[in-house]
């Protein structure tokens, strides 16, 4: 992976599993050498940073957006919504982008996660699907299907992807 | 304010109160209707994120960023340094940004704050100094010098430099 910064969203309805598959192929593929980030998307008001930290002292008096930054590592919290896409810009130059969730907001190839019959119907509804990681036997599909458990699969599959896309 | 974002430091030694000045800062000029952001400098490894949480779950696998979004909030941890330009650029858009640190490592214009005798080479040292903001009596600083708790004193010579900058 050189050049551009891939993005692959991970789908699924709602303990499917996608926080599990995107740590396991987070995983994998840093230790491959692989530079990663992921993105999450959350549908409630999440709680980052701990209280009495002088960021949290910060964001509580009022401010709409902190940073702190180290010689190691760089955080900023802004509040206000981020479209996807700048979300993606600003995180930049890695070799591979995982988005959790956003399964009919966004239009970047997806990884969907079955893991009960009552999921089926999100293989016809998600758009730009390129694996199904599954818990359970599935055969009308029309793109690769993985059990959930076999990871060195859907590594594999992900690293032809991304190659092909190049 | 209105424009280009205007960005002061709050600079001084260890426990001379910049954390607590600026969030008396953040909080007035928040309740006058300004947007305001913070960045602070970490000379440590700092910790934020919860763990448990699945971005500490993505971080914990390697993840080289992870990011996390909502309707109203969004955080981005990376792993590596951010030179404070590139922050302050990426944060954007807001009246005003108190940069906390950064002493001799940026260019702002820059609040000191002085708690001992001891602390007062740093008004020399300290280039582009707008105001002094002191626990103890200064005579010979060339500009502006406020008591700690004279926040209206602080705000109006912010307002009026900002003012003048604009």
């Amino acid at each position: 992976m050189t050049g551009k910064t891939n993005v692959i969203q991970v789908v699924g309805y709602r303990n499917s599993g996608k926080t599990t598959l995107i740590c396991h192929l987070v995983s994998r593929l840093t230790q491959m050498g692989h530079r990663i980030g992921t993105v999450k998307h959350d549908a409630h008001r999440f709680e980052i940073d701990h209280e009495g930290k002088d960021t949290w002292k910060h964001r509580m008096a009022g401010a709409q957006a902190v940073a702190i930054t180290s010689a190691e590592q760089t955080a900023i919290i802004r509040q206000r919504y981020t479209p996807l896409d700048n979300l993606l810009r600003e995180i930049g130059d890695l070799d591979l982008i995982f988005v959790e969730g956003f399964k009919f907001a966004a239009r970047y190839p997806k990884i969907v996660l079955i893991r009960t019959e009552d999921h089926l119907p999100l293989l016809k509804q998600a758009l730009n699907v390129i694996a199904v990681v599954s818990w359970i036997p599935i055969s009308e599909a029309d793109v690769p299907v993985f059990h959930k458990d076999d990871m060195s699969g859907i590594v594999t599959q992900i690293l032809k992807y991304v190659k092909e896309e190049d």
